[in-house]
């Protein structure tokens, strides 16, 4: 499986997922803005990898704030330009400013304490979280797993897979593991207009690792659920509110209608850094609305009348009554969910101060 | 408003919407194979069009038989092979089938009576279909305004309207009326993936038309019912069982189950020649599945991995409890269908024997 990112110490190297399947490109990043505008362009995308990729690009953002001499209160005034920035790139997905906040935090203790090597730490830090989103995949992996029955045939929305990631995946992580442990016989892949993520990206990395894909356009998902014995969806997330409300890929507030009124369990597969938990419900997570453009034209081809009024919001809420389970690193959290995402802010707290 | 088709005594002249809306092409059919390459490759489309169109080819058809200097029942021997082949260029719709059958049933007679003006009856008949069809589309377009409130947000899926009829348009139909009566303030039209018809067709016909139009991918219709205050979901349809099970564009079972789930009223508007009153529920009714490059290519660009297995299904069936409404021309059924179906095929049995 090819990486979706590769720190190299000085820079960020990404896949350019825009290409994909068709050409594999990479870009590098030796500056904190370009990272910022792949997150933008969608060049690097998906929760977990945009969160790694942001919290790489404080890095080389702090790099350049003390090549340029800068000492003391000076260099958390700019660093914090950079970070307002990274954060005002794609405001669903948590994960971003979750990272970005991180590693702002270790650069702000490192001043208070005037650290030497505070460059190294926060590279360090910044590592550790490529490193964990690898490993906390395969522990949601695992438990996913273990909710699914022998040879079922599952549907996904969008890329929840190695490449939203640092590798294995979210939803993807299920189904690889899923696989491997003789779980799922077939994937159904919603296509997920307009920017084909799941045709582009999904179907391209389960072929790469031949497990069973099939496609389908996004319209299909209700009617492929109740023909083709669809035994679970599983999708991944952009933010979860206190009450289990999830931010994912627009499209997945349909499929999860579907799959309640066809008795289909549905879950969601994120790691704790998707959760947002200083919001009480979905209602206030704000959704991106991205470049009609994007609905109008694809790859140069239009698909519509010039100029066409569109509305083109990059996600929805699903509410957390239609999800039957939320698979995170540290087991699979259901109703109440209310209840059982305290549990876990607690616990992550606790593992802070540890 | 261009006409989808256009009948000139030795040629049926067809508006290739393949190519819709960057080219405005015409295809004249001399032959009635044509017409039925017309109708498999969807340079005409739309249940009540491939009727017509198919209608005309049997004339078309008959026009070469009888130049060949056939006459008896070889007239009818070859025209029956003309005729399965027509009924077989598409299987799900049977607008197609109604159609053809009927100037079949008339060569038929012709045939027992001796006819002389043969060719005049039958050509007349399809004119008369063709003629149905727009004054019909106009009275299900009153019937379906006057369920509507309003100032009404609504939302449709595929293209069923002038277009996919002879004129005017089914659900479209029921948009126009609404419109011109201060029913509708805007129309949210889904792409309608793999083809397209939704931003090609709908956007292009209701901006021509000046009727507000507002593009948004498949997988944004739940999202956007929720959010953007659709009062009504109205649909065309290909087939509709006894039960009130409709066959129509894949994609409209899900839009049918987001609207239940929302309470939304879901409206399915079509001439009676769409009920098959020979099929007891939508069980039965036979789903084309097209070719898989429909999906893995857009006018010439690939959208997933060459060769990815696809699933193809060209429409769904939306069960008779998702169902509101159905407008026809002698107006509006609504539960028990079962009841009010075979009331109309008793009326459609008077008005043939009157």
């Amino acid at each position: 499986m090819i990486k979706t990112m590769d720190w190299r110490g000085n820079v960020l190297v990404l896949l350019d997922q825009t290409k994909l399947p068709d050409i594999i490109d990479f870009i590098a990043c030796y500056d904190y803005r370009r990272v910022a505008q792949a997150i933008r362009s969608m060049e690097v995308r998906g929760a977990p990898a945009i969160g790694v990729a942001a919290a790489f690009a404080m890095v080389l953002g702090y790099k350049e704030i003390r090549m340029h001499g800068l000492s003391g209160t000076d260099v958390l005034k700019e660093l914090e330009v950079f970070k307002r920035e990274l954060i005002a790139t794609r405001p669903t997905a948590v994960n971003l400013a979750w990272a970005v906040n991180r590693i702002w935090d270790m650069a702000v203790k490192a001043n208070i304490n005037r650290t030497i090597d505070s460059v190294d730490i926060l590279e360090s830090a910044a590592v550790k979280i490529y490193d964990d989103n690898i490993s906390n995949n395969v522990k949601i992996g695992h438990f996913g797993s273990e909710l699914l029955s022998a040879n079922s045939t599952v549907l996904t929305h969008c890329n929840a897979g190695a490449l939203a990631t640092c590798g294995w995946g979210t939803a993807l992580g299920v189904v690889r593991q899923g696989y491997a442990d003789g779980k799922i016989k077939m994937v159904y892949a919603d296509e997920t207009r307009p920017l084909l993520q799941g045709a582009r990206l999904t179907a391209w990395e389960l072929e790469q690792d031949n497990i069973p894909v099939t496609l389908i356009t996004d319209n299909m998902a209700a009617w492929t659920m109740k023909t083709k014995k669809i035994k679970a969806v599983i999708v991944g997330a952009d933010r979860i509110a206190l009450n289990g409300d999830v931010a994912n890929k627009i499209g997945t507030y349909g499929v999860a209608l579907a799959a309640k009124a066809l008795n289909i369990p549905f879950y969601v597969a994120a790691p704790s850094t998707t959760f947002d938990f200083k919001m009480s419900t979905g209602i206030s997570i704000p959704i991106e609305e991205r470049n009609g453009d994007e609905v109008r034209i694809f790859r140069g081809k239009t698909t519509a009348p010039e100029n066409i009024q569109v509305f083109n919001p990059g996600f929805d809420i699903t509410p957390h009554d239609l999800i039957t389970g939320i698979i995170t690193e540290y087991g699979v959290l259901i109703e109440p969910y209310e209840d059982m995402i305290r549990q876990l802010a607690r616990k992550l707290r606790r593992n802070i101060n540890d």
